[in-house]
């Protein structure tokens, strides 16, 4: 029983944990409450209650399922949910009227008819990926309401009554939702997605640095400061996944109005090149890595010859991406990139004459530790790749900036 | 004009070739018309009707809501749901009548409170990683049900009619889904994933070989078959952006029945190590064709003494992938991956030979070209971490053996 206890106590300390890493989850929380509260305000005050009968419920239920944690993914649900139920609302109401022409005993064989059809076609389009990207939840509420308002049809005699208080308290629950969700303390998509891709663009310089460094002066005793080293140089690994994220920011991102620095029209669509291209980064960061847990290692003079024009590429490689990363978050073009670029370049082409002039300097050791020497040439050459990465990510960020 | 009519015309090309990619996919749309239907007919049908009153349209409702293209991500909502309501509809129950203990006026107010405090608490559950993992869609129906019932409390006099007559319109709706999810031709969350692991590894050994080819035989004219291999190297550019679509199969797969030959309890979890190793194969294979695309290429006399270990590590290299999958598609330990290995392992060592003997074969040769040189001992240390990932492979699918 005691152990039964410990680990409800785990689970609620993990469960606090997560809210203070983030309060805003807790503000989301409360903003949640606090929207159902309001809403239930409409049953309890009589003239409010009377005016769109017992139809109140809807509104209630609009707040549930609207509410998300960011601004964009509430405004995307807020208005598919409006234009997708009064266009089925529509629909339905003229399908109602077309089937009730041939007489009574029709009716339900064309209403299910239709049914069948507009159901299938819709569910159809939430598989197009365009249709989906935006407007998934309106392609659901509208099979939603034009099944239930055509089929009812042929019981509810007050079917204007039905579909006009349901337009109603939608209206009346998306409105508040977005109230809430916009003036308490808003969680862009936008700014969300815009500080991903900085402190992600800030984890891939750190992890150059930290697998550098790792790389370099693993021979020493390892100590505390080792570990902490090896934790910061696999910051990487959360680039590696963080697509999937980066793509529903974008994609809520759109629906957002303008906001602080970001105008309606910001191009969210750069952000997602930016991210592909940190993104392999992170897959060579990754490679570096397989070669620094490897088993075979170059012999210490190799790393030696090659330690300060390796450490040169790596820190003008990390350094440009802090420069870029400082660029994004400013929004201003800064000389600096340009200048590191061509020190970047320099760099490289320091380190290709380094491992020209590796034989020599190697011929002057004994020559028997070939072998591990090539397992030495790897990492070094990999920060090639990185660096032509990064090149590439200078390009794109003076895309963006041209953009901004 | 005739451009917007073209362009229509492409759109619903586009969205049919999609359809006929994936033949299950009308099918499912088939099956989501014909579950709405189905269920109309309790509107028609007069009897069943009056069973359930005017709440029937909330079977429609389940029905929309709940059909998904996957059995397990049905089932997964349909309990979901169930437990939800039944679970909420009690509590909301519960509160309605301790509220209503000091008198009509207290009754909002506490009413008020504890929606707003269950609203909050059961919002801030979703962000826990284990239960939005399991019970995400769960949370979102308690809140809904709750407030929708204890609010309403406040005014519909026939409490338990409304609670009881949603419960069974929802079972209603949740068991018709469930009929036809699973028996008309179903698609399992746990068969598709088995397909995706095996796909990818397929993808995977073929990118290996296209890579291979693509590098040393680069230097030939370019023909037809030369793009062919281009676009069979990059075949693994799926598997780095599959790790999403991999969880959510494995989430839902646990939900599912069983079924074909896996069990209930089928060890999904082992597909997402699976996986994992099979993406940071993906990764090599990500860094190796940077180097086949790179500017700086080594000569062909460098090339030409490293080809035949080169390939024949990466043949093993595949073939043990390819073994694998087909190890995995059966479900039998089969005696060749440990003979591959360890023609694999015998293979690895034949290069890290050769690369000692590259300097002396080299020294026949001009040494100026040593800078190239180091280009082209990349590709082949690259293989040999594609290599110990896929030992490591090796151990994990020999794990899943023994769980099967």
């Amino acid at each position: 029983f005691m152990a039964f206890f410990i680990r409800i106590r785990g689970f609620f300390l993990k469960a606090w944990m997560i809210g203070v890493d983030d309060p805003r989850k807790f503000v989301h929380c409360i903003k949640a409450g606090m929207a159902l509260t309001l809403v239930s305000l409409f049953y309890y005050m009589r003239p409010l209650y009377e005016g769109v009968g017992g139809n109140a419920m809807w509104a209630v239920m609009t707040v549930v399922v609207v509410l998300e944690n960011t601004v964009g993914a509430t405004i995307y649900k807020c208005l598919n949910r409006v234009f997708a139920t009064s266009l089925a609302g529509f629909l339905a109401l003229g399908v109602h009227w077309v089937a009730s022409q041939p007489g009574q005993r029709f009716e339900p064989i064309i209403t299910g008819l239709v049914v069948f059809l507009l159901a299938s076609a819709a569910t159809f389009s939430r598989f197009i990926p365009t249709i989906k990207a935006r407007f998934d939840y309106g392609c659901l509420i509208f099979i939603l309401t034009f099944s239930i308002v055509s089929i009812s049809g042929y019981r509810v005699e007050q079917l204007f009554d039905v579909a006009h208080q349901r337009m109603a308290t939608i209206i009346i629950g998306t409105s508040l939702v977005t109230i809430v969700t916009m003036f308490i303390s808003p969680i862009w998509a936008g700014q969300e997605l815009h500080t991903l891709i900085i402190r992600n663009m800030d984890k891939i310089a750190n992890s150059l640095d930290g697998s550098m460094d790792l790389y370099f002066g693993q021979n020493k005793e390892e100590t505390d400061p080792d570990k902490q080293l090896a934790n910061k140089s696999l910051g990487y690994r959360c680039v590696l996944g963080s697509k999937a994220s980066e793509e529903s920011f974008a994609n809520f991102a759109r629906w957002e109005p303008a906001h602080g620095r970001f105008s309606f029209k910001h191009p969210w669509q750069q952000y997602l090149k930016i991210g592909a291209a940190i993104r392999s980064c992170a897959y060579c960061i990754e490679a570096l890595n397989g070669c620094i847990n490897s088993e075979n290692q170059a012999p210490d003079p190799v790393k030696k010859h090659l330690k300060e024009a390796c450490e040169r590429v790596s820190s003008t490689c990390s350094s440009i991406t802090r420069e870029l990363a400082k660029t994004i978050q400013t929004a201003t073009r800064s000389a600096a990139v340009d200048l590191l670029a061509k020190e970047m370049s320099a760099a490289v082409q320091e380190l290709q004459n380094s491992l020209q002039s590796l034989p020599d300097a190697l011929k002057q050791e004994e020559s028997e530790d070939c072998e591990a020497k090539s397992g030495g040439i790897v990492p070094l050459m990999e920060v090639i790749p990185a660096a032509t990465f990064a090149s590439l990510l200078i390009e794109i960020a003076s895309r963006v900036d041209i953009a901004v």
